[in-house]
């Protein structure tokens, strides 16, 4: 649905709908034939297919495989080829930085560079964390750029964020990571004219960084891509005229939740902790995002039986999740990661809607083959929350 | 599909499609589990069915519950996003008022003021049609306003429709409904700047209107809202290169057909006479539109047992209906009415499609089950009628 129309048709109630998004979800048939879901056989989540509805989502569009966030921008109800998050912006949210309004965000990578300057390890052996975190430390607090505030911080092994903090400044720039070895980094070009300042302003950052860098043999260089600024999103509590939450164990999904204007709870570390979450602010909110890492983790490790069997231990937290008492409990994923592919996929997602006034449809069991001639037939997922809030009683009626 | 792909892929012919709209058809499983259309098995509807070919359909979008102009609208072709019929000209249409192209309408209501012209009661304690209808006369004959002639008709109760002829008239005005008692109605104001002398005439007409008003006790004040001229659509006889009849008993869906071109045919007040109507003119047209009410209002009561028997008295005339020879019959909804919910809904809705060089699929039952499996799947229900005319040989191929 169009986000004007939205704001035209949502209104607000009682009603709270939870939005279960288990990463990865969907997946194809392994060596016996059947797919993780079909493997798993989880009873509750089939009882709750047996109780309501299902069907099957395109997150992108037709063969497009999606990047964890368009994937759950599209299940925010955002059409994420209309609205994008940049590398940069991602990376920072995958560690938690809250980025302001106009930080301009990167990814950087630690390189190993000769005497000459050319790149020689693109990756500096993928230099330890530890390492990391000390010299990003080390370049925060010693590098400085006029009315500019700077934030390096660690991600994982060779990788970091740089986030420049300060006015007027764009994202328009060339990315100074050439792609190979034997060569020098580049320098940040500016892709409009109004971008000239930042692209000095990175410049000087990296020429006073590689000072700092220089004393070390190894991750003694850097490279910059990704440049990005917080996408300028409608905002959940104002689309729907609701408060939302999110329940999420990793940075990243906490990080895009607050994109869209979710209040990001203490969820602790595993799905106890979640629902404890959940139920300790259960009457605070309308709408909660419940976000499952271990779907995905297992399907990118190829690692079949592993996502069986976190389908399973999933479907074992149900009973609770629904003692909670949702008015409309929506359960799918943010893309395919079939075991079998070892990635990310283009394949339509298994969805499931219990709530009232649900249209029951012939399928009981909850998986891909059952989804796909589900009642709600094969959708884009950004319909995911308008299908959501309509069982909800949340949206009125268009035109007279 | 496109309105401008309609004109291009258009061909004429010597067929006929016949579309059954039956008002509100959706349902929900009721107490026994099942839906309106599944309990009353209406056998002739399933052997259309098992002859043809099933779907369902999305009348305006994902979790949308359409009002009866926008459930229309799509199934005439139109995307009701892009094509919003406002609510005076569908009150106008309801009472068979025939808009011209430049006319203003409103609705509205009669209230009760008190001697300072704070408003008492909102509906004029519902006043009887009768008294409207007196008031309406006295306000049309003895109102007149500068370059404009004054329509004032009855609807129902305490409801009126108002028209403005003239030239140059806006519907950019303010509503003078303050939607709450214990205030006085509010003046007409510009919302943009040419709407100036549109206001003005409005408000003199409520001035004039309120002095003839004055001497009642009760339904002695007035209120206007929802401005709207008649929606610039798009002819269908151009469109498709045909003749189009509406046949329909309620003078709201003779209405909407009037706006898209059709022409209205005297068709009596049962489906006895409709069918009637449809033999006579058989020859006369190549695309009918037969309005079926029963199964809405039936929905909208909560009557599940009498939805029920609408579904039954509408399959006894598919016989009838099938001996008028019709190249291509379609038989759905203009949205859901569940009777569980006694309101439209957002719900898909049944559609059936019978016609030479069908794609006959597994459904042989015509119900809401069997048609979300069905073989034309689940699609916006604007492409209903590119769907019927492809079938009755209307439509020539796209490219070479």
């Amino acid at each position: 649905m169009d986000i004007d129309l939205i704001r035209r048709l949502s209104i607000p109630g009682e009603s709270k709908v939870l939005l279960c998004v288990l990463d990865g979800l969907g997946g194809l048939p392994g060596p016996r034939g059947r797919t993780e879901l079909e493997e798993a056989h989880p009873r509750h989540l089939d009882r709750l297919a047996e109780e309501g509805t299902v069907g099957q989502t395109i997150p992108v569009g037709y063969g497009i495989t999606p990047g964890s966030g368009p994937g759950h921008l599209a299940l925010f109800g955002y059409d994420p080829l209309v609205y994008e998050v940049g590398r940069g912006v991602l990376e920072a949210t995958g560690i938690d930085f809250a980025l302001e309004g106009d930080d301009l965000a990167a990814r950087g990578n630690f390189c190993t560079v000769d005497a000459d300057g050319l790149i020689v390890d693109r990756r500096a052996g993928r230099v330890a964390t530890e390492i990391t975190a000390e010299i990003c430390a080390e370049l925060e607090s010693s590098v400085s750029l006029p009315g500019v505030r700077v934030f390096v911080r660690p991600v994982r092994e060779h990788r970091f964020v740089l986030v420049l903090r300060g006015e007027g400044l764009s994202d328009a720039l060339t990315e100074t990571d050439p792609q190979r070895e034997g060569v020098r980094p580049l320098r940040a070009e500016p892709k409009v004219f109004e971008a000239s300042r930042t692209a000095e302003l990175v410049n000087q950052f990296v020429a006073d960084a590689q000072r700092v860098l220089s004393k070390r043999d190894q991750a003694n260089g850097m490279t910059l891509r990704g440049w990005a600024k917080r996408p300028d999103l409608p905002q959940m509590p104002e689309l729907w005229k609701l408060r939302a939450a999110a329940v999420a164990v990793y940075p990243m999904y906490r990080g895009l939740a607050r994109l869209v204007g979710m209040d990001v709870l203490d969820a602790g570390a595993n799905m106890e902790s979640q629902i404890e979450a959940l139920r300790r602010h259960w009457h605070d909110y309308d709408f909660f995002f419940l976000h499952y890492k271990y779907t995905d983790s297992a399907g990118e490790d190829g690692d079949f039986a592993r996502k069986q069997q976190a389908i399973r231990d999933f479907d074992a937290c149900v009973p609770a999740l629904q003692a909670l008492g949702p008015d409309v409990i929506v359960v799918t994923g943010d893309h395919s990661t079939p075991a079998m592919m070892a990635s990310h996929s283009w394949h339509p997602v298994p969805f499931l809607l219990r709530g009232s006034n649900v249209r029951i449809d012939a399928a009981n069991r909850f998986n891909e083959v059952e989804c796909a001639r589900g009642g709600l037939g094969t959708f884009p997922a950004k319909e995911a929350l308008p299908l959501a809030f309509a069982h909800a009683g949340r949206m009125t009626k268009y035109g007279a």
